[in-house]
């Protein structure tokens, strides 16, 4: 019953096979070889045009370099105030691009609402030199509260966004469970939606390191490999990622891994919402679930074996809560099974 | 036939296996897990006192962050004119760090010259705050020429750095092909000599992505845990990494696969001098060689389906090449074969 | 009539006749000469201890600079939401810093509530490394809105600051007007209250160029002259600053400049209030009047000569405006005569 | 009989009245005034063609800022072994770019060697991605080593740069000693030469403080207001730096005043050959002599009241000293007369 984090799972089968079956013989380092154009490839296929894809470490690095690809001197990235570029990465956006800020924008749980971010850039419309310049828009999929913006919703911030000639960025480390959620292509989730630069994390559903930055419009890219360099982000044996993404992307694994994870968390959530020792501020989109209960339910959960966190209100957030009462966060993963629901629904009845 | 880079190379079967065995289950995340704990008390083990252990993703991290631990406005790291910090990681310290600057030292092939060093440092000795200040010093073992420092060296050099209060970094990508090399225990080469900080690198002998920076002094990484955040150099399933080293640092497999790679490199430039067509300006310690042969002697061995570079002659070499001749680099690894060797010496035979 | 800013406002006499003065022979450049130490001698009797002094060129740098040197990786800066920091340096600080990030906290109009800030502190207590780390408390004295700070004020958040181990800094760009309206001593002020380090400003006060960074513990300070230096911030002509703080120090300029120019704002003040078409929100405490008018009286006043800007409301400010009424700034200065209120008055008079 | 430094002098009269003729009155702040434009207007003229202007407070930061807008990630700035942005910034450079590097190119003393430059940048063609790229190209005008180059030789470089799209910056901290020198036009010395981008410094020839950074194409320009904001460096009472620009490009000041700084360096030059105890490796082109002379022959100058540096050796410098010979180095001013010459004469003939 581990809801701490879709982060505390291991790696797929699949993913663990594939990467065995890589481990012998030689290819060329640095991402030249053959897995890397053969993964390249697929990714061509997948997003139905020809894309930049850079592996990378991990998502910080893959979001922290991709708005840094977008930075520009007193530049200022807009996000929702949930981001996790703006609250979780120690400001790695800010130290990649050399002192950028992230300003957070409101809106409904984890989005950004369009007429708040166009108030929000209109603070730099012709002022003075003093308050910098508009750099990129950065939005999350699934966000990081559990919800899935509408490709209506991406197309309004990528108009707001290309209006003031601005990228947008989608931070995709759940890029799939929002895939899953939406029903859609992924062509149609970014670039027809006007995502430019997308961060493709293949980690949080089921391998152990596959991350990527992906730019829809390769010509940006040009100097991005040096980017990546310098951060100590270029990893040698580069084939080991592309050995997971391969068979992440095969099979249709990513998105059947993120289709569990998902009916996993609604699951979760209708067993909290049955039982009546909680409830639920909005209905997860995708695989996170933030119950409010009192102290009590939760201890009552924790003593069955259930691992999640306790969890900050979203800024904004306008409902009330009793003086016991508190906010969690619990996070479904390809791991997750219905046992581990089923003794979760247990444990609330007491 | 592939010498071109020790990272070439594939992942040691038994790395392999320990990746597969750590596939399943569930763990904490970001390195607070219990396979991390595990494998810190390992490193302790291994360097004979309590050690300050941070996994990262590349050697260029590794070293980047090491010295931008002891980064210093204005200052200045001081290397040999071969160290990979200065020639091969696209500025990556000096990004790191705020705009350090890096700054080569003349010596025997690889090495840092301690009476070179002196001189260079003296220069920043109570001038104008226009020099900017020294900030470190930087050695790495086994070199890039394929040479390796003696105890004496080190100490030498460490010597020279402390009386400024400076720290020394080891640059340990091939650590364990240094240490086979000298044949004495971790600490005496590190610590023991006078060693601060430590890029301990088992990613060109055997592992897919293992790399970590070491500080002798856990006190002097307090900070580090937020660097290492902000440089999207913290892996979320860290346990994957401390399966590596676990695997690598176990029975003895990372010094035997370095012991390997060594005499492969004895073998091989045996075979190079003793076929009249290559000659070595000087002897490997390590698992690096540099014959310096005639281009009609290189498409040989091309032709052959050896896989080795071309090389620039280091900084202040001082002997004579013919105009038809050209420095090369081969490399071994836990991975090359007597056969391999065989193959060369039969091609140079013609 | 110009209320635009205290930045547009010329020299004061007694600062020019001694930049006319200080024009001929030589003397050591960047910051050696006999000037600079006699400069720094007269801080030290002015603050009452022995304060290490750097001059800059500007109080963007001289905030930047001083944040930077309590930088840290993933650090913080706590600031009020108005804080020209935050608001008004285009990043100067984010930059200088390595991308250390100001975080606003709300409070009374220009101040930090001692509460929020204690609240804004609190997540990073214990937290993950994702939060990132505080670096450091920065209040303004007096304020961007006019305010100014009691001594038990400063004390209070300077002892929030200090629990954390963290140095209170305090943006004095307008510190004469500060001073003046506070009555007491400098001492008293700054690091009696617990203040650590001060931007102090000469520029708005009557100075063309006269900026400083103060720390009050010069062991504080001993990285800060690389610091300043690669920053480009160190003058070699460097007596002509202090040859201008000479002036502004000598014979109570600098507080009766601060005093007249307070007395100009609270006259001002009396006249808009007086007038009926203008009222204030707050009561000026040093040299900036913040007036809410309708359209029309702005126009009125403008038609008539006046120089002055529209202002956005204050983060969280709780006041009504009517659809046509604004909110504006005048700032006064020592330039600022009486007879440019009286025409205030009878433009206002209509 | 002040040789330290050029910025050991005062004020020109002429600077320091024009100062003081500006202090009374109100202008608009941070560059936007009337002064601001005249000025601006003035530089289109002595340049022949639309330029923009940016000051800043000092040399460091002119070079600094300019190559920051040329920087790129992994970014190589090459210059002569002895430029003040390699030797005397503190990584200024490096710092602003985010860690772009400074590369020094061998030459005749003070200059770039043509061929140096190729070779030094042919490493960067084509190489792996670890090598980082070349940013830019920085001449100094009057070389550091009190050598010009001519127009022949800028434009050899220029087009260098070119070839690979990379900018010809110009470090004109003594410009107009250098185009004293050549007698030619400041266009023909920088744009009709190749030159992209001019640090024009004002401070060294008899401002107090008059630095700025000039793009010979604005669209160039468009990021660097924003630059020059977030470094602190945009001057809020912009127009004494403007005074100052005015009255020296007024009247031919800057060029009177450095043809008698030239004039007195030539005097200087000829006193200490014709006086047998000191020798010139190179002879002076503009206000800089470096004799090498005995440390008696030093001594003797000294008693006699003459302050100047002992000096390293230029890289490569191929002469021989003998063991108690040094290389010094004297610099002439606008503020030198000839009674220092003939003191100095006076004092070497014992």
């Amino acid at each position: 019953m581990i809801f701490a984090s879709d982060n505390w799972a291991g790696v797929h089968p699949a993913v663990s096979a594939a990467l065995s079956e890589t481990a012998g013989g030689f290819d060329s380092a640095y991402g030249s070889g053959a897995w890397d154009s053969r993964v390249s490839a697929l990714f061509n296929l997948i997003f139905e045009r020809d894309v930049a894809v850079f592996f990378v470490a991990t998502g910080t690095a893959a979001n922290a370099l991709a708005l840094a690809s977008a930075a520009r001197p007193g530049g200022v990235i807009f996000s929702s105030t949930e981001a996790h570029i703006l609250t979780d990465e120690a400001g790695g956006p800010e130290f990649m691009s050399g002192g950028n800020r992230v300003r957070g924008v409101s809106g409904p749980p984890g989005k950004i609402n369009p007429v708040a971010l166009k108030a929000a850039m209109a603070h730099f419309d012709g002022g003075p030199v003093h308050y910098g310049q508009p750099a990129a828009v950065s939005i999350t999929q699934a966000t990081e509260m559990g919800t899935v913006y509408s490709r209506d919703e991406i197309a309004a911030l990528a108009d707001i966004a290309h209006a003031r000639s601005l990228p947008l960025h989608m931070d995709g480390a759940r890029f799939a469970n929002g895939l899953a959620a939406l029903g859609c292509t992924p062509a149609e989730m970014t670039w027809k939606s006007g995502v430019d630069m997308l961060s493709f994390g293949g980690t949080k559903n089921g391998c152990w390191c596959a991350e990527a930055v992906l730019f829809f419009d390769p010509a940006k890219a040009k100097e991005f490999p040096f980017m990546r360099m310098r951060a100590g982000q270029l990893f040698s044996k580069s084939r080991f990622v592309g050995a997971q993404f391969e068979a992440y992307l095969t099979d249709n694994l990513w998105l059947n891994s993120a289709r569990h994870a998902n009916a996993m968390a609604r699951q979760l959530a209708d067993a909290l919402t049955a039982s009546g020792s909680a409830r639920l501020p909005w209905r997860p989109d995708a695989n996170e679930v933030f119950p409010i209960m009192s102290t009590a339910t939760a201890k009552r959960l924790k003593n069955a074996g259930a691992v999640f966190y306790e969890w900050d209100l979203p800024e904004g957030f306008d409902g009330e809560l009793d003086e016991d009462e508190r906010m969690h966060r619990f996070v479904t993963s390809f791991a997750t099974t219905e046992a581990d629901i089923a003794r979760v629904e247990t444990a609330l009845r007491g």
